[in-house]
C-alpha cells in the first residue's frame, strides 16, 4: 500500500522538476529557489521569533514534556497476594471464635482480587424444608387462596407451596419450599464483627513485563533484603518500597474510615502504576502505589450498597440429610489493578513528531510574507521584486520577457 | 536524543541561509522566494482544487471522523456482580430441592466472571476405595494379566490395582483405586435441570477510570434513582440504562437459545464498551452493552463442547472416613469484559496530524508545476521565466549575469 | 478545536499569497517560485543521495519494518481451561489416596488462572480450643506473667489467654485460643507429594476479539479436527497448533525443573501472543505460545518463596461441633496471559507518517544550499543569482530595480 503510494509521489516530483528533459541530465542538475533578501529589523525579528517558538514547542513540549519521541507499550502483569492476621469474635450464634486466614480470606488462592470478611449474618442448620416466607407486600396472606402453588418470585426465597402459615403471632405469609430457617438479613451488626481486620497485613507480589522492550521487573526491588521484608510495613514516606500493606493504612489513604467501611463492605482499588521511561536506567522504573474506593458510597441511587455475597458450608447429618450454614459475608474486596505505559526512544515516532513540527516552520514564511507585503511601508517595492506577473492574455509565448513586466501590473 | 537532533537541524538551516555572513546581520535579514504569478484559470483551478481536497481531508476525515487530534487512554475497570433468583429441581438422586444463589453461583464472590449452574451430574457418597474402571478400549480386560498394577492413564479415573473385575454382567474391566463409585457422565439430562435459571437476574456494578484524564464513572448513572433500580430490567429500547439483566435476555441478544445452551453450558461475554470522547460533557460518556457467545458451538473440532467443570463437597462420616459428593457442573459462565478508549484534545497529536497533512500542501506545487510546464500551451514561456540556467562549464564566476541567460538554454 | 485552528491557517496563507488583491482574481492566479538550475554533478549527486536516503527510510523502515501505516487495536480475550489426570499419594496422615481434578484443581471453574496442588501440609481435626503457641522469640515464656491476655500478634496464630503452658518437655509458650492443634509448617515434604502432576494435561480454549476490526478467532484453529484434538499434545516442533499442554513440558519450556518447582510452588505464565497483521489473510493470524516463570525464585530477598495458600474443609461432628482440616497447599499457579496488537492499513497513520517523512525532503534543500554556497568554487557566482538584496535604507520604494542590484552587495 505504502510503497505504491510513495512511488507515485516521487514520480510526480520528478516530473514536476524535470519536465521534458532526459532523466540523466535531470539527475545531475540541482534546482534552488531564487530569493530576495530583505534587510528589515522588524520582519527579521518577527521571522526569528516565530521560528524560535516552533523550535521551543518541539524541544520543550513535544520532546521534554510529552516524550513524543518514544514508542510505547502496555504492561502485562501477574499478582500474588498473601493476607496475615487473626481475629476474634464473640457472638450469641457462634460463641467465642478465632478467625484465621483460611476462615476470612475468600477465595483463598491469593489472586489479584481478594476479599477480607469483616461482618456477617450467619444462618446455621438450614435444611431443605418448608417455612413461611419473610413478610413483605407480596408474601403476606390471609388464607391459602392468596398463595399460588409453584410460584417463584425472583426476589423471593423459594417455591410457594400454596399454604398460608403463621410467620409470627400477628402476621401470616405464604409457605415456601426452601433452605429453612430463612436468613433474616435485617439485623446486620452495627459494629463490624471482625474489628481486628484493620491490623491484618497483605503481602503483594507483582511482576510486570513490557513484551515489546523485553523488560521484566518485580515490585520487590532488588536492593531490598530479606530481613527488612520480614518486619517492614508500607508507609508512603518512610517505607515506600515495602510490599506489605496494613489494611487500615490502605483504606485511610483512600480517605475512608476502615470501621465504617467494614460494616457494609466495599471495594478498594490498590492501583499500581508502572509508567516508566525506559531511556533511563532500569532502577528508575518502580511501582507507584495509590488507593481508591471503587464502589459507590453515595446514598442516592444505592441498590445493594457496600459489598456482600452469600456462601454456604455444607454438612451431612448422621442420617445422611444435608444441612448447611449460610453466611452472608460483608467485607472489603481488594482489587489489585496494575497499569502503566512504558516509553522508549524509537526512530519512527521521533521522525513523525519532529517532521510534523518542522512543517510549521514553512508556515512561518506565509505569516512573514503577509506581514512584509501588507504591513510594511515599502510593501509595493518588496512586492515588485518578489512577484513577476505573467499575463495569460499576452501571446508572446517563447519570447524572453525583461524584468520590466513589473511595470505592467 | 531529540534535542541534539534538533540542534543540528537548526544549525544546518542557519548556515544554508546565512552562508559566510555574520550572525548578527543574518538575524535581521528576511529571505523570501521570488515568485512568478501565472494568470491561468485552468492551473489556478487545479491548484485550488487540490488544496481544497487536502484541507477537506484534514478537517473532514482526520479531525471529524478519526478524531486524530486527540490523545487516547485505555480504560481501567472494576466489576461487581450479584445474581438473584431461586430454582427448583426434582430428580431421583436428590429429590425435591430448591436452589438458591449460594448453591448455583460459583464462585460466590460476585467477580467479573460468574457461573450459573444449569445442569449437572451428581455422584453422591464417593469414598476412597476400589472399583472397576469405566469400560473403554484400554480398560476392558479378560484376566488380571491384562491390567498393570500402578498404571495411571491421564484419561482414566485412578490407579490400577492389577485386578480384572466384573463391571457388568457382560463386561470385565481393570480395577482402580479411586473415588468410588465412579461418575458415569454419559447420562447428561437432556433438558437442563435448573429450568428457572432463565429468569434469574444479575446486577452488574462497574466503575471505570481513565487515569490519564483523571476521569471516573460508574454504570449506575447519576440520574438514575433508587426506586427505579429496585424494579427495572435492562431492555435495549425501553430501559437502556438499567444495570440489572435477565439471564435469558442476555443470551437472546447473543442470538442463542437459553434452554439449548443450558444443557451443555457455554461462555457468554457481556461486553461493556466505554469508548468516549471526553471533549464533550461527561454525561455523554456512558456504557454500551453488547452480548456475544465466546465458546465454540460449531460441532466440528469440538473437544469438550460447552462449558463444565467438576467440584466436590466433602463430608466426614461418624467413623471419621471422608466421603464426597462429586458434581459435574454444566452451566453458563458470564464474563464481563470492559473495554474502551477515551480521547481528549491534546496539542501533540493535533500538531502531528495537522503538520503531516500540511506537508501534502507543498506537494500540490509539484503537481501544478508539472501541469504548468508540460500541459499548457505556453509551457516554454513559463519555463523560461521560472528557471534560470547556470552553466557549470561557464567560468565567469563572480561576474553578474543578466536575465539574458534565458536565451542560452 | 481543529477546525478553528485550520481555518486561521488557510486564511493566513491566502493573505500571504494574495495580499490586497480581490479574492476572485486570487483564485485564478497560480504562484510558483523562480528557480536557478545549477548543472553540477557534485551538488546534484548529494541532493539525489539524501533524497534517496529519506525515501529509503520511509519505504524500508517506517513502512516495511515498523508498519507505521497501520492503525492498531488491543486484544480482548476469554479463556477456559480444563485439567485432566489423576495422582496417587501415600502419607502417614492420609493413607493411600487418589487425587482427581476435583481434589487438586483450585478453583475448579477452569478460569484463566488455575492452580494445581503438588505438595501440602495437612492438619486434620482442628477445633476451636486452646493450645500452646508455636515457640519463637515472642511466644516463649517462663510464667503466666510473660503472657498478655487478649494480645493478638499479626504473625501469631490466635488470641493469647494469658496462661503459660508446656509446648514440649523443655519449652513453655503462651497459650492461645485458636484452631487447635496448630499447623506445624516446618516439615514440608522434601519431595513433592503429587509426583504424577507432571503428566497432567490442560486444555486451553482461548477466543480473542479485536473490536475495532470486528475480528474474532479461537486458538482451536478451523483446520484442526476432532480426532486429532482427542490425542494430541502441544509440541513446538511437531504439534504447534495443539491446545492441549502437558504440565511438565510447559515448565521445561520456561527453563525450570518441574519436580523442584513442585516442592515449594510457583507461578508460571502461559503467554499467548496474538499479534497480527490483518492486512494479510485471516489464517496467518494465529496464537504464539510461550512460557515464563513469573515468581521470584532467586534466594535473596525472598519472603514467602514459591507459591502457597491455606484453605480448610469444614465438618461437623455428631454433637454439632465444627472441625476442619486445614491444608497449606503448595503448587503451581498457571496464569494464562493473552496479549497482542493487531494492525490494519488506515489512511490517518499512513498520511501522518508519510507526511512527516516528506517534510525531511525539504530539509535536503537546506543542506544542499549550504553546500552550494559555501563549499563549491563558484559559490559567489551562485550566490549572486540566488539572492537579490533589497536594501532597507534605500528609499526608492516603488521604483523598479534592475537585476544590477546584485552588484550593490
Amino acid at each position: 500500500m505504502c510503497n505504491k503510494f510513495f512511488y507515485s509521489v516521487t514520480i510526480t516530483q520528478k516530473m514536476g522538476g524535470c519536465s521534458s528533459q532526459s532523466c540523466h541530465r535531470c539527475f545531475f542538475e540541482y534546482e534552488t529557489e531564487r530569493m530576495i533578501v530583505v534587510k528589515s529589523k522588524v520582519v527579521g525579528s518577527v521571522f526569528r521569533l516565530i521560528q524560535f517558538l516552533i523550535l521551543f514547542y518541539v524541544i520543550g513540549y513535544a520532546c521534554v514534556v510529552q516524550k513524543s519521541y518514544q514508542e510505547t507499550d502496555s504492561v502485562i502483569s501477574s499478582v500474588t497476594t498473601k493476607v496475615k492476621g487473626t481475629g476474634f469474635t464473640n457472638t450469641s450464634d457462634l460463641g467465642a471464635r478465632v478467625w484465621d486466614v483460611a476462615d476470612y480470606n475468600i477465595p483463598p488462592q491469593g489472586e489479584s482480587s481478594f476479599f477480607v470478611l469483616t461482618n456477617m449474618i450467619v444462618t446455621p442448620n438450614q435444611t431443605q424444608s418448608t417455612c413461611p416466607e419473610l413478610p413483605n407486600q407480596s408474601t403476606i396472606c390471609m388464607s391459602d387462596s392468596d398463595c399460588l402453588e409453584g410460584s417463584n418470585d425472583v426476589r423471593g426465597n423459594g417455591i410457594q407451596t400454596g399454604l398460608c402459615m403463621n410467620y409470627s403471632e400477628t402476621v401470616k405469609t405464604c409457605e415456601v419450599l426452601s433452605w429453612c430457617p430463612l436468613e433474616i438479613d435485617i439485623n446486620l451488626p452495627e459494629h463490624a464483627l471482625l474489628v481486628a481486620a484493620e491490623d491484618f497485613t497483605v503481602l503483594i507480589k507483582n511482576s510486570v513485563t513490557y513484551p515489546k522492550f523485553n523488560f521484566h521487573k518485580r515490585n520487590i526491588l532488588p536492593d531490598v533484603n530479606s530481613s527488612y521484608l520480614k518486619q517492614c510495613k508500607f508507609n508512603r514516606k518512610t517505607d515506600p518500597d515495602c510490599p506489605i500493606f496494613r489494611l487500615k493504612d490502605m483504606v485511610s489513604e483512600a480517605e475512608e474510615d476502615f470501621q465504617t467501611m467494614a460494616i457494609r463492605g466495599g471495594v478498594l482499588g490498590i492501583m499500581i502504576d508502572w509508567s516508566c521511561d525506559l531511556d533511563w536506567p532500569e532502577h528508575y522504573c518502580g511501582p507507584k502505589y495509590s488507593f481508591r474506593r471503587l464502589d459507590n458510597k453515595i446514598p442516592e441511587n444505592n441498590v445493594a450498597p457496600g459489598y456482600n455475597f452469600r456462601f454456604a458450608k455444607y454438612y451431612k447429618t448422621t442420617d445422611g440429610r444435608e444441612t448447611r450454614t449460610l453466611i452472608k459475608a460483608y467485607g472489603i474486596r481488594f482489587d489489585v489493578i496494575v497499569f502503566g505505559t512504558a516509553g522508549k526512544f524509537n526512530m519512527v515516532p521521533t521522525i513523525v513528531n519532529v517532521g510534523a513540527a518542522l512543517t510549521f516552520l514553512s508556515l512561518v514564511n506565509a505569516v512573514c510574507n503577509w506581514f512584509l507585503l501588507t504591513c510594511t511601508k515599502k510593501r509595493d517595492y518588496y512586492s515588485k521584486h518578489k512577484f513577476t506577473y505573467l499575463d495569460n492574455t499576452d501571446d508572446n509565448a517563447g519570447e524572453p520577457l525583461g524584468e520590466t513586466t513589473y511595470g505592467t501590473r
